[in-house]
This record gives structure tokens, C-alpha cells and sequence, in this order.
């Protein structure tokens, strides 16, 4: 298993104000990469920056976790946005990231995008071009996190930026390689061994079993760990050590 | 009146997705700093892009119009915010526009408080010195705008930064040199006349008359012009060709 | 022409905070029907209850204009809402309007969906099902003014409220008697004289000739006018008169 | 101790989304009167709705929790509003409340204003004039709950409606019955024992001990409990139940 290697991605600072959602500081030190909430489903400016700071105290990514403009449905529901207003957007989020990164001695690496959005750039064209156009304009060399075969990772590539295909390890999957949908029963694994299980199958085989039976290929060079519900933290904690325990080498794709 | 020099600096870009209130284009086609508003009283990612563009091809050097975030005020009420948290969201909207101005081809050059917030940052030195720390965190190379005396331009001076005092061709003045509050009768000029009158004498003299007759010395590297009201962009041509005809260079005070 | 008898709506109230869109006050002394934005797309709590003043003391109808909650994109994006999310979020604005127009002296009488949450009502029955829910909880009185033939106005009337078919003078109609899309040439009819006629003949014969040239039925108890462009209040002025000129009575389609 | 009868009023579904702050279910088994957030500082609709069906459901008084247009800050920073704004966006706020709790078979009984609303109508008459005179127009017969010498509660009184002083059982008093300001060492009382004596002696004594020893009376109709800190509810359990032992009847100042 000599080389083997992985990126632990999460999502982070995604309270708002008063409201805190993520166990932050926890999942700093599990995770290497750091999906980090812009403003627009969630994430104010202190704690964009202290995020920020924390990911480049403990050697992690920080990526601009961008979203539909929608607090209230915390960038859940699809929105049908021009394609234009979507890039710009996108900018603005991806930018401001940036900057409160800046300050806090590092950069954004890569664009992961968040909830409706990440599911909506699967599919549709025109808002995964608009993406990946917004991360061009801003910095060819940042990356784009997603979804192994989505319309997003592919216009990135074709862009020019590296597209950085991601799994889960929590998540069941269809014989064609994509998620179960989370409206369908069985969509979420329960049982930390079943969750640690795939997680070094995905990383050491490049592969899981569907929830049909068979086995399938999964090509990823991230595992989306999550850290918003109870034994989350400590549940990611043990994958990281499975995977460590199976000669696995968790390190960020991109240079923090 | 050879080397006389000044900046016409107005507020641009302050509609809000479907909404619009400046004249931006034509008001870029007379001023020479565009103070652009960053999403929290005004300015949605589209027109601020948009703006940026048009100041890059058009010579305007680009400001940051931060702002309380408040946009049903429109960043007129005056807030109790902290430091910290105001600091932060001063360099979000900083950086923000600064992206969009990076992939429009320009820079933000200078920062310039916006309504409730310039009014507090004259006098209120704990938030005049978070918004002058965000400027010194974010690029210690930007210029801060403000009045003539303010807490704020004081500590920006102190933190470093340029510190430029702008006039207001279109405002009485105390005999301490001070704006008379919009509260009073006779705050605001009326007159083409006597607006083209006062801005030329503050250029070329660097004086006007109070409203109870002395002459009050005021010291400015930038006039601040109105675009929103019905006339305002005609005067402001009226503003800028009397300032020619008496001799004075019309240019921004950064290198746009 | 004896008894022939018709409701005029226009959308009132659509600014927020510093800016403005419609002319309300002009316009309400032309329509019987105002629909006021309740402050998820557009309208502020203090145009809500000025323009609710001004229709109590014109003798027009208050209707809600609900909205999806998204004022940067002005409630034009269609959202995917869970229905009791939505259901919940029409119920606020509704009685936000409602509680506005009883200090005014008026009452909220009829409901109108905005923008892209009319469009999807028009088709999605667990969006429109969420609407006429809500407005049937709120008050059973109350009627549903929308497009004839939508999937809103037959579950409203399924619900035993009011439902009102609208038609529109501006709008070029399909041989299918629905509205030619805005995406499509000739969507929007040019020409005062020929929005005019359109308009009398939809109320004195309940028809109008389609785009490709044959009659169609359209059954309208209310004729929506357009306030946000220029000369779009002299237009509706003419058509009112026009109206009155062919015998017919401009009246509300509900007790005001 | 016969006839000592005390309100116990807590602030309640302070969510909004996806985010959760109080724990509405528990506390609503312990409290007689619901301080629910109306959609500024906190609480969407979906919660506002929620919280009245379980308030309607276990006999509480619901009241309108309203506050400045401030998500980001959670309505904790003072704003300066113009009384008419304040008042109209009060009624906007009222009004949603009321509608939801209709539908939910109840009514809103009375307001509270929330965070830094509430301590500025301690003072300024401007503004706590705005909201009693809100409160006045929407419906007289409503009560107003707040500090006692408060400038709100004495404004209401002189607007006709019913004016109900509230005490707190975990906060120190100084010896002119004011609250020790937050900023001030010792002004939150720690350990369970020091609060449920100091609200057992408040209800039945009508009296607290001093920071500086005196005793001093503090008149109150209701006692105000909190429910966001770990252990706030269990502590609020132990209040109600040594009032109880204490032989005080515990129910809302009003008619739920």
C-alpha cells in the first residue's frame, strides 16, 4: 500500500452570527482540506476569519465553499440563476474568502461548491460553466472539488483548472457510481464501522459495494467527511486513524 | 493657479439586483474615483463588476464604499458594532470588490465609509480604528478617503496609510470648517452657480464662506460629487468644465 | 354593452428601503386592485403601509403580492421550496400585509403570487398547493387572483376560496390561449393602440387574436397593467379610459 | 403566601433555517409566557409557526419578540431608526406573529421588544414612543412587557395599553433596581441556588439584595428566565418548582 495517499475534506464555519452549526476547531484537526463557508447559505465575516486563521495554524487548505445567495434555506433549494449573475456571484464570495485568508497568512486553494449549487453543477451546463468561468477569471491555478463525473469537474478540466474528484465515505452508491439520492432509504450508512470500512476500501481499492451488490469504481483524491451531527467529530477522527493504520498517507491535494 | 490639481470622487454602483440609483455610467464619464458600494447598504456582484469594468476603461481609479450592513437603511443608521466584527466585515467587502476589480483588469486603490458609518468614523475613534486596521491588514499600499479632521483619516495616518480629505462643492460649511449637519436649514448648496462657485474657489483657494460669513480654510485632495438626484450628473459636467476653465488638472489622487 | 364589467391590477409597492420602482401613487388612481409587495421580493414595511393608506383612501383593493424570499434577484428565480416552507413563508407576508392595511383602515382581500413563484404555480401543484393552503388557513375569505388555466386557481377553487382569472393587455396570447414566453419575439405587444384594443376586446368579448392569427377565448375577471416602465402609467391611463369609452365599468373584483 | 401568582416568560424560537439556538419544546413546558422571535433578529416562519401550534398546545401566551432588521448581529446592536421606520417595521413584525399564531388557534397576547431594542426604549423616548405606538395601532388590548421605569413601559401606559414590568432571577440588581450592566463584573449570578432564591424572594418579597447589600424592591408581574446557555432549562425546571414549594401560582399575565 506503499504511496497511497488522501485528502480529508469537510465543511466548516457554517454558523452565521449568533448561530454556530460546525464543530470548527475539532474538525481542524482531523480534516486537511477546509470547505469554507463564504457568507451566502451561511458563514459571516470573524468567523470566515477565524477559520481562515485556524486552517493555516494547523496546515490545513482553505477552500471557498460558495453558494446560492439563500441564508434562510441555507443554500438547499435550487434557484434557476442567469448564468452571468451566478459567475459573479461567485467571485464576489470567492474573493472575499480570499482576502480574510489573506489576512490571516494564507490563500484559497481550490472552490468546492456547496448544497444546491454542488448538485445543480452535476447536471446543468450553464451553472457549472459559470463556476468554473468565475474560478478561471479569479486564479487558473486554484482547483475545483466535486463530484467524480459531474458537468462541473468536467468544465473545469476543460478550463484549465485541476478538477479534484471527491467520494463519501458515509454515503451508499449506485451501481453506476453515483450517490444514492438522500430521499431514498439506506442513502446514509449508520454504523461507524460500516463508515471507516469504506472509507479505506475507497482509498486503498478505488472502489465500494453498491447498495445492489456489486462492486464499483470510485476514483477519488478526496473523502467528504461530516462534521455537523452528534459523534461526527469523533467519528471523522476514526477514519483518519483507520486510514493512517492502513499505510495511508492523509495529506491536502494542494499545498496549504 | 499653475499645478493646481484635484479628484472628483463620487458614489457609484449603488442599486441592488433589480433596483438602480446612480447614473454610473455617465457619472464615470465625469469623475475620476469611483467609490463603489460592496454589497451591504448597495451594490449586488454584477454591477459591481460592471462598474469596475467601465472605471478600468474609462482611467477611474476604484474605491471600496464600505458600508454598515444595513441595506433596507441603506447604511444610514447609524450602528453600535464591535471592533472586531466591524473590522471584518470591512475587509470582506474589501477584498470582494477588490476580486471583481482584479477581473475587470483594475485594482481597489483606496477605501471611502459609506453613510452612517463615514458620519461615526469622524468622531468615534474605536470604530474609525477598526476600519483603518482592515485597510493596514489588507494592503497597507491602499489610501483611505475621508473628512477633513475625522478620527478616521487621523488614525489611518497613523496606521500608515494615506490619509485624503475630501470637500463637498454642494455643502455649507461651518466656520470651524465642518459640514452644517443636512438637518439644518441651508445644509445643502442650491444654485448651480453657487456649487460651480464654491468648488472652484475650494480648488484654487483652498477656502470658502461659512454660512456666517468667514472665510474657513479647507484643506482637500478630492471633491466629493452626488449622482443621485435629478441634475446631479449635468452639474457634475458643469462642476468639472469650471474647474478646467480656471486652470485646474482634473485627475485622480492614485494612479488608477 | 350593458353590465360588461372589469378589475385593473397592477403591482404596487415594489421598492425597498432608498429605492424605488413603481409609481404607486399615479397608479392608484388608475387601477381597482393594487398588489403589494410584502417585503420578500420587494417592499419595505413603511411603502407597505403608505401604499396600503393611499388604496384605502382611493377606494382600491389591497392584495398580498407574495414572493419566494429573494430580493437580490427580485423573486425571479424559481426556488425549490418544500411546500411548508413555502406555505409558512406566504402565511408572514400575508398577515405582515394584512396587520398593515387594518392600521390603515383596509384589509388584505386577495392573494397574487410574484414572478417566478406565479409562473411556477402556474404548473407545480405542490408549490401552488402550499399557496392556496396557506391562504385558506390564513382566511377562507380571501380570493386568488392568477393565470387562468394554472394549477393555483384550481386548487384554489378545490380549497373553496375565490379563484380569479387574470389576462394581460401587453402580452401577445398562443392559440392555446396561454401567454407567449418572454423568451420569444414578439411577447410583449408594442404600441399603445395595440395594447389598447387588446385590452378592450379581452373584457367586451373575452378574446383576443392569438400570434398565429386565430381567435382565442381568454376568460379574465381582472386585466394586469405594467407600472415599472416609462410612460407605462400613461398607458394604463389610456387603457382605462378606452375602457370606459367602450361601456365598460372599471371596478374591483372584490369589495375593497 | 396566598394569592402570590408570578409569570415566567422566555425567549423563544430564536433559530433561523437550519440554525437552532433555544430549545423551544423543553422550555415551553416550563414557561406561561412565549417571547417568539419574529424573522429580524432571529426566526423564520416554519419555526415562528411551530413554536405557536406547541405554545397554543400547552397553554402558553404567546408574545411578538420584535426587533431591529438585524440577522448578522442578532438584533444585539442599537440601530438608529426613525421612529416611523421602527414603528412600521414593528407592526410588519406584529403582524407575521399574529397571523402565524392564528393560524396555529391562538393569538398574540403581548410584545417584548428583543436585545438592543429593548435596552434602548429603556431611554430613548423616540424610539420606545415608536413601538407603543405601534403596538396601539395594531391592537389596543395588547400588553407590553419590559423593564420597570423603562421609558417603553411608560409610554405604553400613557398609550392605554396594559404596561408589565419583569424582573430577572439570574441577573444582579443595583441599589437604584436596575440591572448591574453585562459589562460589569458579577452581573450574570452563578450557581442555581443563588437564582432560584433570588427569584423565590423576588415573587413572594418583591425584593432582591443589591451588588452593594441594600435591599431594594423591584416590582415585577413576571419573571424572565433564559434558555440558550447548557443547563438553562433544567435550571429554569428547578425555578418554577421552588416557586411552586414557595406557594406561588404560576401563570401568564394573560389569557393565553
Amino acid at each position: 500500500m506503499t504511496g497511497v495517499r488522501i485528502d480529508l475534506n469537510a465543511d466548516l464555519g457554517e454558523g452565521f452570527g449568533q448561530w454556530r452549526l460546525t464543530e470548527d476547531d475539532a474538525l481542524l484537526t482531523v480534516v486537511t482540506s477546509a470547505n469554507v463557508a463564504c457568507g451566502f447559505h451561511a458563514g459571516d465575516a470573524s468567523t470566515m476569519r477565524r477559520v481562515c486563521a485556524a486552517a493555516v495554524a494547523g496546515g490545513v487548505a482553505i477552500g471557498a465553499q460558495v453558494s446560492y445567495r439563500d441564508l434562510a434555506g441555507f443554500g438547499r433549494r435550487e434557484m434557476d440563476y442567469a448564468p452571468g449573475e451566478l459567475a459573479d456571484e461567485v467571485l464576489y464570495q470567492l474573493a472575499a474568502l480570499d482576502g480574510l485568508a489573506r489576512v490571516a497568512g494564507g490563500r484559497v486553494r481550490y472552490l468546492k461548491p456547496h448544497g444546491a449549487l454542488y448538485h445543480r453543477c452535476g447536471r446543468d451546463e450553464r451553472q457549472a460553466g459559470a463556476v468554473a468561468a468565475a474560478v478561471r477569471a479569479y486564479d487558473h491555478g486554484l482547483a475545483v472539488l466535486g463530484a467524480p463525473g459531474s458537468a462541473l469537474l468536467r468544465l473545469a478540466g476543460e478550463a484549465g483548472l485541476r478538477a479534484v474528484p471527491e467520494a463519501f465515505a458515509d454515503r451508499a452508491y449506485t451501481a453506476a457510481g453515483t450517490l444514492v439520492p438522500r430521499t431514498e432509504a439506506g442513502a446514509v450508512l449508520t454504523g461507524a464501522d460500516r463508515v471507516i470500512a469504506q472509507a479505506v476500501r475507497l482509498v486503498t481499492e478505488g472502489a465500494v459495494d453498491a447498495v445492489t451488490g456489486e462492486r464499483v469504481e470510485v476514483r477519488a483524491e478526496s473523502l467528504c467527511l461530516h462534521g455537523d451531527t452528534p459523534g461526527a467529530v469523533d467519528l471523522a477522527r476514526r477514519v483518519r486513524a483507520a486510514l493512517g493504520a492502513a499505510g495511508v498517507e492523509v495529506a491536502p491535494f494542494v499545498a496549504a
